[in-house]
This record gives structure tokens, C-alpha cells and sequence, in this order.
């Protein structure tokens, strides 16, 4: 059955990359409103496009800003059910004049698909679409039970998710969920992470004067948000490269040295992680390797500041405000509610009476971590063996998939981390790529894991 | 001969406030090359102006990015002549939403005129233009000699201003300029200016990735641009509110105690420049008043930072880069071009070699201090007294008028600043505004000061 599966694929690549193309032209980006109508409109595609391959019940429900997709095929009876996730929104495409070609208009450079999203998760999420289909229109049917939920909401925290999952918990039982959104080692090394960091978002506001100012009439004599801002900011590491919150590693677990001794064989070395992102020197927690501080190890990144005057040329000011957005990455047990109070009430001790401070949580989720021997990862390596003739590396990652927490808590079952991306797909950044051979093998991949779990009883 | 000039301004007091209107109209934003054309336009219309009220060869000179408008009347034989200075150019008008009406469709609220460059300087420049009218539509001449030169580049540091004058050395012989481009202390405490101080703007940019760097793939792991530049900031000033950049007060004057004495007299008091600039709290060097901070002391202050993401929500990137914009006010005898270097020297310094920095020059001025005794003051003091009804105050200010070190070092001449804008006219900021009281008192004090000079042989 997955023979002629394969074969379909084969037979229709040209028009499954077309297919992928169509829904990377819709600007999905799920954060900035007025793009609310073109997320609507990829929401719609998709479920139409769920309902022409075959599945069943396709429906959207509407989230809290963005619409959830769903479809199922429930007709192998006493084999076990597949729950398959992924995220049609996608990353803001700023800054444009730094993309190689505009950003929805998908176009393929050498062996790669330029545009956002083809990897962060259009892409990814698209093979297990073209999967369902090559069973589908061959066999007329899945080796195992599939339910699809596909939301519009990632890159904003998921926030309806949850609740989502909460209120449909018995439609949507399953064994397993799937979700390909992360990345292998290299094309040739696969991986399947069973542990991803968790995130909380802040923005914090510094304010002074009523107004901006003028620089020459008040400079030397007012405390300048912008300056005040950047002191806090510099506060909030030590100079270890530690996060300096007082209680922010109260939560952290101590990682078991042969897990420690696992990883540095399994995951990528310092000096790949440095050459993936353009750095010649490594920066971080002392005591820790490069790998380690990206995944067992929490980290507080600034996103953004923006502060007085942007535009060419110079401008007297003292401005009125400074703000910067800032992610955090934690890991087990840390608990986001409780590390946005022990920052909030840092920020308080440290600013100065000078000027004003606002803090503000933006989104939470999280940290994860799952048995690396259940036998949906086994399923999983067995179809990377097949897909990509490479066992995968067992890794922990350092990005945050709120759905597996979610899936994990309300459903109680664990997702597999299946990523086809690479670490060069620059996700989040201007041109991000999915790389095609990947894009295929991750199809037969997921036909071989849908046939590997069809094997097991239910 | 003043009397029925006096006569004049009275009876066409809503014909120049109409004018004035149509001046701010045009948006002469010097910084923003997409303005450029408003610029010209500006200039065209401010030099047709003059025509009309009777000056002769008047005359529009390229500068370096904007127009530089000439006019002069030179028939008042054996009397002094006077350089009237002022420029059409103005701020950028950002932040938009904050301003209560369009910053370039000008309106009266109140007994104050909003619009960007009402105050600075458009409305102080104009008060010249229309007691020039007043003579030469009544008398048919005026008292003295007069040379008008109005720039359109005096917000973007004046980059051809200097050039021009060296150029025009005997065209432009003058026994004294007038500048109307600073402040009172307040609506009938009129102020005299004998010092500026200077400026020095630069921009700093720390770069670390090649590209926006995913927060959870990388953060932890590299040096993240936005922080490593907030950790050099936060570095400029010590704890107690000095610039802690080795060598900036190597060549900074000491100011006598005497004239510390007089300024604590003359000047604004500490509470009056904290409720002038919105702020509750002062901050400064340690060992100086707020006034002496902002005027016999050198200042740094951050202007703007740009970094990573802008928009609404999150985004979980660590930026490629971070830049601030940092403007200097200098004092005697500070010099621009000697502190740009010690700036970058230990910017150099302090770089962490897990980043790259990248320091530019914008602009620089030189520090000014003129004689508080010279004829050219004592003449407008006489003229505040009639205009104003009050004595002026000789005091220093914190601001920057390129323009006055440029006509004491190339023409050798002293620039009165007759400045007639308020504390409160958000000057370089939303909502900008001239006092129109001061307006119509402006016009009435410079046709009493061209009187005065008048009435000296030359």
C-alpha cells in the first residue's frame, strides 16, 4: 500500500512544490492585524484543500484571533489514531530590503524554496498533507486513523490552542501527535528532539519627560529613558553570561551527566552551532558548552528596541520612551508565571526613581520534555531510516512548540518531533528557505511513519 | 521714523499672522531627503516674500542639500549693518499621533500658534522679516543697513553655512548679526544669550550575525547585538551622572565663581527646567545645578536606538544589529572633531570582541561665547525694554546655533541672540508652538533694535 504511496509521490512532485508555492503566497502573519484578513484566507485554501485530497469533516473554527483547521479520516478501524499538527501562520517578513526576493512570492534558488514560511511550518506541515493525499488517491485509504489540526496562531503563543484542546478532547483522542517543526543536524542527519525550551515574551517601557525634548535645552539634567532603559537592560546579565534575576535558576533541574554525555555525541558541536549563525566567537553561560546553553540551559534575549529617532540623519532629542521586547527561554521545571513575577519584581528593585517603568507579559509557554522510547519516536525512526536512510540523533532543541506542551497536559500524549527543517532554512529571518530534497523525503518520511504506526494495534 | 513702523504692525497684525501661517505650510524637513522639494519650495516662496516687501538683490544660493536665501538693503549711508540670520528649515515631525492637529497645517490655539517650525524657527525668523516690512511700507527705508541670510540646512548642522560665509567674506561684512532662534525664560522675562553650547552627533552601531538569529535555536549561545550595545551605553556615564569617557573633560573651561554667582541669578531654577521638561526628578552631574548642567557643563544623550523587531507583538529573534544616535553638547573649549575622536577611541576600547562596532560622525559644532558687554547687546537690551516692557536677562543656553561660532570665526563679528520663544514651545517636539503675544512683541522689539543700531555711526 505504501509502495504505490511512494510512487504517487513520485509521479507528482512538480505539482505538490506548485501546491506548496500557492500557500506560501498567502502573508499569513499572525501578530500584526492588519494582515487578519490574509491569515482568514490561507485558513480557508487549506481546508479546501484538506477536503480535495480526501479527508473528512474538514472544518475551521474560529481562535481568538485566527482560525483553527481541522479534517480526519477515522476508517482504520483498531488501528491506532495520528494526530498531525502544524501552523499555517507565519513570522513577520521585516525587515523586506534584506530578502533575496519578496518574501510571498515563493521562488526556488539552486535546491532551496525561498519565502516565509516554506520551512516555519508551511513547508514542514505540508509533507504530512501530501502524505494523507499519496494514500488517498491510491489506496483510497490511511493505514491509520489520522486527525489534522492545523492552527493560525503559533507564532503569537497559540493562545486558543489549549482551550481548543480542553473543549475537544474526546473528538480529538489519539496515541500520538506529529508535528514537524523543527530541524535536523544537516541534510544527511536527521533528528527527533524530545525536549523543547519553553518561552515567556515581555516587552518592558521606560518613560520619562511628558514629551520628547531638546536635547541641547535639557541634555545633562534629566535622566533619559532611552539611557535608563539600556542600564537595565545591561543589569540583567552578570559577567558569566548568567541571567542575573535573582531566582530566575531556583526552578532549573540539574541535567543528569550521562544525558549531558548523550548530547554532546548527539547534537550538533560549538563550533557548527557558531558557523549556522555567523558568529566567530561563542558568548554565554560559563560551564556550559554552546549546545548546552541552547537547550538545557535557559537564556534571556532582547527581540527589539526602539526608542526616540529612527529616521536618516540626526535629531536633538531626549526621548519621551524607550521599550524593549524581550523572550526567555526556560527549561524544565522552570514555570513561566512565576519567572514573569521574579522579573517583574526585578525591574521594580532595580529602576531607578528617576524614571517610570511599565512591564508587560506578552505570551508564555512551557518547557517540555518526553520518554525518548515510546514507540510513536521509534515509529518515527524507523520512517527517518526509510525516508532519509539515516537513524536520527535523539537531541533536545532549543525552541519552544507550545502545542506539545498542550498536547501533552490536556490529551496526554506525547507529540513527535519530526523536523525536516535545517539549521540554514534562516527561520524568523529574511530569506527563509525550505530545502526541497527535504521537502520529498520528509513526504516519504511521513508515508512510512503513518504505515509504521498503522502496524501497531491501537 | 520706528513710530509709524510701530503704527504699521499694529494695523496689519492678522496679515502677518496669516503669512506666517503659510510659511509653516510648506514642510521643510532638512533631514529627510523626500522632503527635499518642500525645501525648495520653502525657499522660493521665503525669497519671493522678501521681494515683495522691498528688499533688494534677493537671491537664492545653492547649499549643499537645501537652498540658501539672500536679500539685503544697503542704502542707510554711514549707519551700521546688520546680518539678520535665520532658517527655514525644520525637525522632522514624528511621532505623528501625537500631535493635536498636523504639525504642517498651522493653527491657533489659544493665544499660541501650533505647527512644526513655529517657534524654531520659522515664526522667530519672521518677526525680522516683518519689521523690515514696517519700515520700508512706511518710512520707505530702513535705519540701518541690512543683510538677511536665511538658511534651509541649520537642523542638519548647517553643512555649507561655514563655506558660504568664507566665500562671501566682503559681501557679507556686517558689524553685528541678529538671530531670533532661543528662548526666554519666560513670557515677560526676556533673555539675551551670551553662550551656546556646541554639539557633536554620532551614530554607533553594534553588529554581531550575519542575519536575525531565531531566539530559541541560538539565544543563550551568541552575543546579542541589542545587549552588547545597551552594555556599552550603559557604560558612558558613571553612577554619579559624569560621562565616563577617558579624555571628554580634558579641555572643559572652568567657569568662575563669579559667573556661576550671576547665572545662579539670572538663570531658570532647578524646579522651573524639571516642570519645563515634564519630569519630577533631577538627575545630572554630581557638584552642578540642573541650570549649570545644561549649560556650563558638557552633556551625552542617546537620541534614538533601533534594534530587531518594531511591530506589534513578539518575535523571537536575536537582531543582527543595534544602532543608537548620540548627540554631544559641548562647552568652551571642548572641540568637536578632538571628542569624536576620544568617543570612538574608547568605543573601541570597551567593544567586547564577541561583536563588531561601527562609529560615525553626523555633525559638529563648536562651543560660543561672546562679550556681554558688545554694543550689539546693549542695543538689544534697550529694545527688549521696549518691546517686552522688561529687562533681559544675560544668561547662557544649552542649545547649539552653528551659525554663531561661524559668523564670529570667518566675519569676526558677534551674533545677538534675540531669542523670543518660550520654555513651553516643544521645540523639536510634537506639538511645537510660538506665543503669539511674542510674535507681534518680536516684531515690535526688532524694529526698536534696528532703531537702536541705527542710531550708532558706523
Amino acid at each position: 500500500m505504501n509502495t504505490d504511496a511512494l510512487r504517487y509521490r513520485r509521479g507528482h512532485a512538480d505539482r505538490f512544490l506548485g501546491e506548496l508555492k500557492d500557500f506560501i503566497r498567502f502573508p499569513s502573519v499572525s501578530s500584526d492585524p492588519a494582515r487578519a484578513g490574509s491569515v482568514k484566507e490561507c485558513a480557508a485554501w487549506l481546508a479546501g484543500h484538506l477536503k480535495h485530497i480526501g479527508l473528512e469533516r474538514v472544518k475551521t473554527f474560529p481562535g481568538t484571533r485566527h482560525p483553527i483547521v481541522y479534517a480526519e479520516w477515522k476508517q482504520a478501524q483498531n488501528r491506532p489514531t495520528v494526530l498531525i499538527y502544524g501552523h499555517y501562520d507565519v513570522q513577520p517578513a521585516e525587515p523586506l530590503r534584506e530578502w533575496k526576493s519578496p518574501p510571498f512570492q515563493p521562488r526556488v534558488r539552486g535546491r532551496n524554496l525561498l519565502g516565509r514560511g516554506a520551512s516555519d511550518d508551511k513547508g514542514q506541515m505540508f509533507t504530512h498533507v501530501k502524505a494523507l493525499e499519496s494514500y488517498l488517491r491510491t489506496a483510497g485509504k490511511l493505514p491509520v486513523n489520522v486527525k489534522c489540526l492545523f492552527e493560525g496562531e503559533e507564532e503569537i503563543g497559540s493562545p486558543s490552542l489549549a482551550g481548543f484542546l480542553a473543549r475537544n478532547k474526546r473528538a480529538l483522542r489519539a496515541d500520538a501527535a506529529v508535528i514537524s517543526d523543527t530541524q535536523m543536524l544537516a541534510p544527511d542527519r536527521p533528528a527527533i528532539s524530545y525536549a523543547e525550551r519553553g518561552a515567556l515574551s515581555v516587552e518592558l517601557e521606560v518613560s520619562g519627560p511628558r514629551r520628547d525634548l531638546h536635547s541641547g535645552n535639557f541634555g545633562g539634567a534629566v535622566h533619559n529613558p532611552a539611557q535608563a532603559l539600556c542600564e537595565i537592560l545591561a543589569r540583567l546579565h552578570d559577567s558569566g553570561g548568567r541571567v542575573a534575576i535573582p531566582g530566575f535558576y531556583d526552578s532549573v533541574r540539574a541535567t543528569e551527566p550521562s544525558e549531558r554525555a548523550h548530547l554532546a555525541h548527539a547534537g550538533p558541536s560549538g563550533a557548527q552551532i557558531l558557523t549556522e549563525a555567523g558568529e566567530r566567537k561563542a558568548w554565554g553561560e560559563i560551564g556550559y558548552t554552546t549546545y548546552e546553553r541552547t537547550t538545557i540551559r535557559p537564556a534571556l534575549t532582547i527581540n527589539g528596541i526602539k526608542s526616540g529617532h529612527q529616521g536618516p540623519g540626526g535629531k536633538g532629542i531626549i526621548p519621551a520612551s524607550a521599550t524593549a521586547k524581550l523572550s526567555f527561554r526556560l527549561v524544565p521545571d522552570q514555570v513561566p508565571e512565576k519567572i514573569a513575577a521574579v522579573f517583574r519584581r526585578h525591574i521594580e528593585r532595580i529602576v531607578p526613581d528617576t524614571v517610570q517603568v511599565r512591564v508587560k507579559t506578552l505570551s508564555g509557554a512551557k518547557p517540555v520534555m518526553m520518554d525518548p522510547r515510546h514507540q510513536a519516536l521509534s515509529a518515527a525512526a524507523f520512517a527517518y531510516r526509510k525516508g532519509f536512510g539515516a537513524t536520527p540523533r535523539l537531541v533536545r532543541s532549543g525552541g519552544t512548540i507550545p502545542p506539545v506542551i498542550a498536547f501533552q497536559e490536556t490529551l496526554g500524549i506525547p507529540a513527535v518531533l519530526m523536523g525536516f527543517g535545517l539549521p540554514a532554512d534562516n527561520i524568523h529571518a529574511p530569506n527563509e528557505q525550505f530545502h526541497l530534497p527535504n521537502f520529498f523525503k520528509g513526504i516519504d518520511t511521513s508515508i512510512w511513519f503513518l504505515a509504521a504506526m498503522g502496524a501497531q494495534r491501537s
